[in-house]
């Protein structure tokens, strides 16, 4: 049995600070279950009543015939500890704590959870909590919470296989609401609170492996352990579960006020983004949008993909599905010419058969050429997904052929009806999922195609599993040419040159490698080079290297008296197509992230960046470079020569191999710039930097 | 009376066609009227039938007992001009012409609508369509409409003043569904079918002056007449009518859908945006979202702008709130100390005060605390807009004191309740719109108050009546000079440069000038210099000059033997913060629109330009630059220079001013780059172009 068992899917709870009051936070849980028919034991306790909500209420916990499996402590923050010693003494396994009044509330609540927390780590029991609202399971109608929307909201019919997950149980609440009024049945119902004891990524691994969740939606602010939550991500992936996540703090202001909120820093958003995407969880920004994705999750299992056909009676419609599906992200590729043909024969003049097709409002009174045209689409290779738009009366006529297609074909078949269609439940039940609105179809459907395009060709989850590179011990010196012999030494393409420690060494190392070169100063103190008057560039002949190397060893001292001068890096001048950005970055949650970009000021401006955790290969640096909106600077935009992409690849593969082999030895690491030559000319990285962790 | 009003306000209706079958085009406009209680005459006209829903159908138009307001024609395409033209013979004064099969369908439809519209063009009628699905009078229940729509949407109670103005029937009707759905209470519903006689611009003219009309939701493939366009939007602002509009074609594949459906080409999107924005109309992007527009609408007159305090019960939904807001381009501003001190009297220690206010669940056992607040918040200066989240059973508690508040102070207050409050009404009707959704609310929200403080600040439509600047001729020889001389005229800062035709004038020229300089080639005939080896740069002194003057004209000469050169122009050097490209093009809808960007490939690659149809005065130009991504680089990004942001914008407008003085004599125009210089050193033109139209 898992440990958080008892938690969410208890066999007899108990309600301590219960009471006759159902809008009181000791009296809703006990209503919630009495009405809605919790088949465990139920102990009110309270030694002011004799009965609660027609059931004993008993004096104490010690007073129990036994030890329940929960107790709820609907109790105020000094009680709680005193309260839990006696349910330890009890033999109670899970706890949850309601009471406010703890690290949210400043320096004095801090303390007193970690009282809370260091108590609770010496006993065997499980406490959620504080702060929290409580659970409910929906399919056990074990009701832990004092959460007002089950008053509201309309109770489901039968079971549900949608779990939710929140740090924060008004949103818990209102994403509940939301999601029961688009009919979301579901299986838990689960607010973190404070998470003293039990974090979000271990009601996650409970979820991972609980027969009664198929689909998990969450709401995060911020992750306290990362690597659990990566592990619990997998689980979902494995288990072919899906798990949709709302993060909280898009913006500065969002993340400053999550912040004062939850006392926790929230993460990179950035970084977020690439995890959610690397572990195959589908990202969502909207409640709406959650729940939409949880209906949408029961047809997972058929054949989509980003590709889409759009089946309409309008042409309008039809452009304004195109747009909205492109500007989502999604494809409207034209048919091909023989698939065009086979819907003409069916289709008049004055519609349209490239993609969108406009079938026209004639066709609802041709249904044999509509089952034929389905057919068509159901079998082509040139489409992935294919959406009907078609308003009430129009989507009833053809349901019954959509229907029998969608038995027939384990493509997948959307339709969206803005009317009032009668068919819609027979082909939600038929496989094919109905839509009302248009933008809300979008939103729905775009991430969700983009999901089954991606996870089919994640492989992420796999290279994270491979064996690691052996470890590589970093130079006590961390100057310019240390830190890129260790970057070189993992196959970041190294640009020829040399260290010189005196004038004659330099003009040597320049007649070797052959003129123009640059000069660098070469120190481990000083960062900014440029600025410190230590870089020469263009230099023509043996005199002018020389009078460089005088004049950059002047300029460094007075710029630094301080620093440990080694000389200079001698390097022939090169140019390229482009300069690439190449960073690693430890993320206070996810650990090591990937950064790439173009170089330079405007990139900056524009946040024209790609992310992903480590380990990433050469088909995911190419991923990367391809996400760039400046990318066609590299394969040949307006007459410029192409880059050589696949050694920009290798490069950055190389790079993430020598981060890892470095391990915690460094906290960031940067190649800025990496040139990248011409088509078949390789890359240089012409910088480098790795920097040890602080303390 | 307005020429559109028999269309639109029939006070009489006869049907050509007329069926008995509701089902059927020629008996659903009968159907609606007899079931919704239209109150003027009737007329079924058909041959073969004596009574149609009960009504006494007449043989033939000549038979009326008197001449229609309207006639319907249910008939189809080679049956509709005969019929016009008894139409005209009775004296009918306005038409609908349902049937397809014209310009939409062809060389044939084509030839077939042209010969309708010269018909039309010769008698006094009014004829909307063809291809339309028909009209609907929501005031007077005169549907002259075969949307099937109304026979599912629910039909209003009262009277209604949105009126729904498409160019497709299918989108009248999707958009009629769904705002129904939403409670929109509509005044007319007007699809334009294929324009032949009345277009868009024309409808929207007597929306206008309509005083059943409010406010217009409209959807756009293609205007016809954009000056038409342009002073019917400028009249709904004047009367202080709001005008909100979706334009289709957002994406290529949109645009290609939109072209082969109305056999229009879709106009350039960003210039739509553009006009929109100087038009203060409001664009949507999503037919829930226009809906919702269409409510908040009736609450235009209350004070608002984008600054937002945010109020909620839970410091997770105020960072979301946060979030959503900011992404959608309002403010979220932290509060005064002041106002924050007055809030902290009723909001505990754990509770926010700096925005999001997070007053915590406790507050609604403190109704005195409430009023104050909200009072306070009423009267700020540091936020133009109050938003409420309050679920269910909070928002009701608290919903007394928003109307009292909203009743006693203009300022816009606007709740949202994921839950189930009962005093959704109240609020309502108190002045505080409701919504039931964060995205929702966001995405109506969001333009509606961006809108709001926009159209405060709209400089346009004044600048716009001014008398324009007088006309310049343009010159017969549109070389660089030339086109800068033009330029220079009114007002575009010109660089210190000078014209020479012989080695000799060129090194006269340096030395007046200054070293060192650069030599361009002048020819009308050489529109890429670089390209033809025209342009050499860095000349240090007179020497270099001669030897540049010589090897340019021979360049040129080998690259465009036919070409007419008039010497070369001598320029000294000059460097700057930053260069702009400012061009003006003519838009087949809107005329001349402007184009201002940082110049250079990535700005290309980001797409970062700002758009304005013409004038544009100093102004607006700080607007656009404003606007751009990149325009940190013009203000002191990272230790750069500020550039001279009120000479390029001196610089916009006169260039602004020059095109319009040029007028019909250019179809683009552009100065590229515009050198901007360091603060308070101005700006230099580098290089200008003139095209005159090709034809």
């Amino acid at each position: 049995m898992h440990r958080l068992q008892p938690l969410l899917d208890p066999a007899s709870i108990a309600i301590v600070g219960a009471s006759n009051n159902p809008a009181r936070i000791g009296g809703m849980p006990i209503a919630h279950l009495t009405k809605f028919g919790y088949a465990g034991a139920i102990y009110p306790i309270n030694p002011k009543y004799q009965e609660v909500f027609g059931l004993r209420c008993w004096p104490d916990i010690e007073a129990l015939p036994a030890a329940p499996d929960l107790v709820v402590l609907a109790i105020a923050a000094p009680e709680v500890l005193p309260m839990l010693r006696r349910c330890a003494a009890k033999g109670v396994r899970a706890v949850i704590v309601y009471a406010a009044g703890f690290a949210e509330e400043g320096e004095r609540g801090a303390a007193l959870q970690a009282e809370l927390a260091a108590y609770v780590a010496s006993t065997d029991m499980v406490v959620a909590g504080p702060n929290a609202m409580g659970f409910a399971n929906l399919n056990t109608q074990a009701h832990t919470n004092f959460a007002s929307v089950f008053n509201t909201a309309p109770m489901q019919a039968g079971t549900g296989s949608v779990s939710l997950l929140t740090q924060s149980g008004n949103v818990c609440a209102a994403v509940y609401a939301i999601a029961r009024r688009l009919g979301v049945a579901f299986s838990h119902f689960i607010n973190t609170g404070n998470e003293a004891c039990v974090d979000f990524a271990q009601y996650l691994e409970y979820l991972a492996q609980d027969e009664a969740t198929d689909v998990c939606i969450g709401y995060i602010e911020e992750l306290r352990d990362g690597a659990r939550f990566i592990a619990a991500a997998e689980e979902f992936a494995r288990r072919d579960k899906l798990l949709i996540l709302y993060k909280a703090g898009e913006t500065d202001k969002g993340s400053e006020a999550v912040r004062s909120h939850t006392s926790a820093l929230a993460g990179d958003q950035a970084i977020y983004r690439a995890a959610f995407r690397q572990l195959d969880i589908i990202q969502s920004h909207d409640f709406v949008q959650m729940a939409q994705l949880a209906h949408l999750a029961s047809y997972r299992r058929r054949r989509a993909g980003k590709r889409v056909a759009i089946i309409t009676i309008s042409g309008a419609l039809g452009a304004i599905l195109a747009d909205k599906f492109i500007g989502a992200g999604l494809e409207v590729p034209t048919l091909p010419a023989e698939l065009q043909q086979q819907l003409r024969a069916g289709i008049p003049d004055y519609g349209m058969v490239a993609n969108p097709v406009d079938v026209t409002g004639n066709v609802v009174n041709d249904p044999g050429f509509v089952r034929t045209a389905l057919e068509a689409l159901a079998t082509s290779d040139a489409v992935d997904t294919v959406v009907i738009y078609a308003p009430g009366y129009m989507l009833d006529r053809m349901a019954g052929d959509l229907c029998a297609v969608a038995a027939a074909h384990p493509r997948l078949f959307v339709a969206i009806d803005t009317g009032a269609a009668q068919s819609r439940e027979q082909l939600r039940a038929g496989g094919v999922p109905v839509f009302e609105d248009i933008g809300v179809a979008t939103a729905a459907l775009a991430p969700f195609l983009l999901w089954q395009q991606q996870r089919q060709r994640n492989r992420w989850r796999a290279l994270r599993h491979q064996a690691p590179p052996p470890a590589t011990a970093l130079p006590e010196v961390l100057d310019e040419h240390q830190c890129k012999a260790v970057l070189a030494a993992s196959g970041v393409p190294a640009a020829p040159e040399r260290r010189a420690r005196s004038a004659d060494e330099a003009v040597a190392a320049a007649d070797a490698l052959g003129y123009p070169v640059a000069l660098k100063v070469l120190s481990p103190d000083i960062a900014h080079k440029t600025e410190a008057g230590g870089v020469r560039l263009h230099l023509a002949d043996g005199a002018q290297v020389r009078a460089a190397f005088d004049q950059i060893l002047a300029s460094a001292r007075a710029h630094a008296p301080q620093a440990r001068l080694d000389g200079v890096l001698v390097a022939p001048m090169q140019s390229g197509v482009a300069e690439l950005i190449v960073g690693a970055t430890r993320d206070p949650v996810f650990g090591m992230a990937l950064t790439v970009g173009l170089g330079g000021v405007l990139t900056e401006l524009y946040q024209d960046v790609s992310h992903r955790l480590l380990p990433v290969d050469e088909a995911m640096a190419a991923d990367m470079l391809a996400e760039l909106k400046a990318y066609p600077l590299l394969t040949g935009y307006r007459g410029r020569p192409p880059a050589d992409v696949d050694a920009a690849c290798a490069a950055i593969a190389a790079f993430s191999r020598a981060v890892q082999a470095l391990g915690r030895q460094v906290s960031e690491a940067e190649v800025n710039p990496l040139l990248i030559k011409a088509s078949g000319q390789g890359a240089a990285m012409l910088d480098a930097l790795l920097l040890a962790p602080a303390d």
